[in-house]
């Protein structure tokens, strides 16, 4: 057995039935949650660019993309969908990062083509986030892979290329060769740095990880070859990507098929932020409700800045916003909440947010992983609040109440509600859907 | 100054009466050399595949495709190309690893679109060769960057990626925000592992790298952003692609402009196996020859393996026999010169060629670099062969004659005798151009 194989074979005989509940229900949800923000996504600048380019580009019309109205080619659809999704940076997070902005958009891309039934589609996105998530792990406890993050990866890209591949070769039905060489082929385009953060480019890194997956198995599908262990062994994905000695090849295939980690569930983002940013948002905005503050009260503000994986200080873009935790303060404590449209550059530079961020000040966390937040008031009063979990964190469950209300905001962006209660239904009853290419002209067709 | 900013102001600001003329020289031939070798690719295995692929996926007619007679659009024309040109590990050696496969292939697939004249294609080519060329070189003498190979990358892959955006740049005549932001893009798009070495993935790096640098530099067009220095910095594509410690942004950055990589020449290859096979290769071949030996002659012959780049001790396939000594040797053994007929899976377990295969035995090369091959024969002799430099190598100058013969041969695959000397009328007087697009309809009209 390698890494290959043994990816190869959980990815090929998953049994739908063998999964716990749970994580068939979290997979629904993301889902969901991932369509709204892709829906509220193709609304944004990156959205125009995306549209420009695929008529552009053109190709056989054989995926819809998301609230842009216009079909192309599955990879191209798998691209632009993945990078949809991602636009706000307000999908969701676990695994191997960013799970269903790269998983969804294979699904979708492939709908139309391979005519899946729901439990088809939610077996292929188990298969991808399981997989992709072995890549990612760094140990058993499901801890993110921080030796990617400092080898100056962003896991979203490479390992999700891994996952998406499998999804994809799911839904086309590979054998168990041609899915071998899928990943294969995958391992020599999976990319994405870091670096990146804060630009438009990193949202493309769940549309390339997306496209990567359905190239690689469109290519494997047609006899195209690659190493039959390219994931593993001293040349493999997994040393270039995570580095000699940050792996072992037992750990990461030994839990396949054997625990889930999509029943740890998904994060879904209360705010369109960095998902490193959200619990010192939620500690400032409660700190402030509780205390009865106003921003006016805030002589300063203490918190770790985080600059990995935020690497920005001085936003001058809505992007690099995203990956400041000043600026998320400052637009929290003035406004209450970030929402989508406070990611502007306008707004980056608005004398009050500017005049917030300078009272932030760096200090770091506990070592026991959690977060601290202070508030200094010009009175002198200090309120401090430790949080372990940001508010969507999966540990406080699956908050179907409020993901339901973020969806229908979201898909509101591009749908009407009687289609967005047609969407809710179809994701949210995927076992009783028997062909799922009939929501595409749904998620697409209107434009509003 | 960036490393970004300098490649964008190198790239935007050359000018070809800057260039030496004997770069330009080798760039014409190494382009003429690239389109016959991928002109014979498009009649390989592969070229079915990307022909099947090219067909399912569709895209507008903005490019034509080596060989196969039809159109797609830049991106989906540019990784074909670049995966036909590099199909048969025919193509030439130089800079970052494999150059014209990656930077034609981006000229040929903006050439119906912005129909660049000759001098223009040339100047775009020198730019991303010299780029390209920065990102890999490890020292000023040139070396190739064993740096990023030993963290399991194949330079033609990521570093080529680079090169290709600013091929593609200069060609679209993008600003140089723009151009930054390409190169920023392009930087989350490299990719290419060396593990998959040795199967059809590996001619894929090609068509990866010149669709990265197309797909990035349209996307930028469009206003698509990237962070303003990717390529370099603590968290850039340098760091991530060849570790900390094993280059200097002022090394990277210091030569542009000032001395011309290509001055020193592109390794044209005689042979279609890996470059690292040639001395080896050639001397096997010229003591057999001024020896009067035969394959029957020999007992055994002493020569060092290379397990990297050749990772294929057992070939079972071509392209495995193309990355493995022992297989080239037994063919030039047998035959008295590897050619493309040669690498398929049957031949590389033909009795005769396992034998002599059995009697390759490693042996390490002198520590100066150079290569030595020892003979020994059934009658006891020792012959020995020691050699700096493969017979394609540029230090033996610009084999005009050679290097025409082998392109008339590959260009027969798909072209007439009449189209062939058009095209070696057209490329090798590219000065003289005015419209490049006029050459594409004769690249790819022809079906033999």
């Amino acid at each position: 057995m390698t890494v290959t194989s043994a990816c190869a074979d959980f990815t090929l005989g998953l049994k739908l039935d063998a999964v716990p509940k749970d994580a068939i229900n979290w997979a629904k949800w993301g889902m969901l949650d991932c369509t709204g923000v892709g829906l509220a996504g193709s609304k944004s600048e990156i959205g125009s660019i995306v549209e420009n380019y695929l008529q552009f580009v053109g190709g056989n019309p054989q995926a819809r993309v998301l609230g842009l109205g216009l079909s192309t080619s599955a990879p191209e659809a798998a691209m632009a969908n993945g990078t949809l999704c991602h636009a706000l940076d307000f999908d969701d997070c676990g695994g191997f990062g960013h799970p269903s902005t790269v998983l969804l958009p294979v699904i979708y891309a492939l709908a139309d083509l391979v005519k899946p039934s729901g439990e088809e589609a939610l077996a292929a996105y188990v298969a991808g986030y399981e997989v992709g998530n072995a890549m990612a792990d760094r140990n058993i406890f499901g801890k993110i892979d921080t030796s990617s993050w400092e080898l100056g990866w962003h896991p979203t890209g490479p390992h999700g290329a891994i996952g998406a591949t499998c999804t994809a070769a799911r839904l086309l039905r590979l054998n168990r060769q041609q899915t071998m060489y899928a990943m294969g082929i995958a391992a020599s385009e999976a990319c994405g740095i870091h670096k990146n953060f804060g630009t438009m480019t990193k949202p493309l890194h769940g549309g390339l990880a997306a496209r990567n997956g359905v190239l690689a198995a469109l290519l494997a599908q047609r006899g195209y070859t690659a190493d039959a262990d390219a994931l593993g062994g001293e040349q493999g994905f997994l040393r270039a990507f995570k580095g000699p000695g940050n792996y072992t090849e037992e750990l990461v295939c030994g839990r396949l098929g054997k625990t889930f980690a999509l029943s740890r569930g998904i994060a879904m983002k209360w705010y369109p932020g960095c998902w490193s940013t959200h619990r010192a948002t939620s500690s400032l905005i409660d700190l402030m409700r509780v205390n009865s503050l106003t921003a006016a009260d805030i002589e300063s503000i203490e918190v770790d800045l985080r600059p990995i994986p935020l690497l920005h200080f001085n936003p001058t873009t809505g992007f690099e916003g995203k990956f400041s935790m000043a600026f998320n303060l400052a637009v929290a404590a003035l406004k209450g909440w970030p929402e989508i449209e406070d990611y502007t550059a306008a707004r980056t530079q608005e004398p009050a947010i500017r005049a917030l961020m300078k009272r932030v000040r760096n200090v770091p966390d506990p070592a026991d992983g959690s977060v601290t937040l202070v508030i200094i008031t010009k009175g002198g009063k200090r309120f401090e609040k430790n949080v372990k979990h940001a508010p969507g964190d999966p540990t406080f469950g699956l908050q179907e109440e409020r993901n339901l209300a973020k969806f229908r905001a979201c898909a509101a962006y591009r749908l009407t509600q009687n289609d967005i209660a047609n969407v809710e239904n179809c994701l949210l009853n995927l076992e009783q859907v028997t062909d799922l290419s009939e929501l595409m002209p749904v998620l697409t067709a209107h434009r509003k």
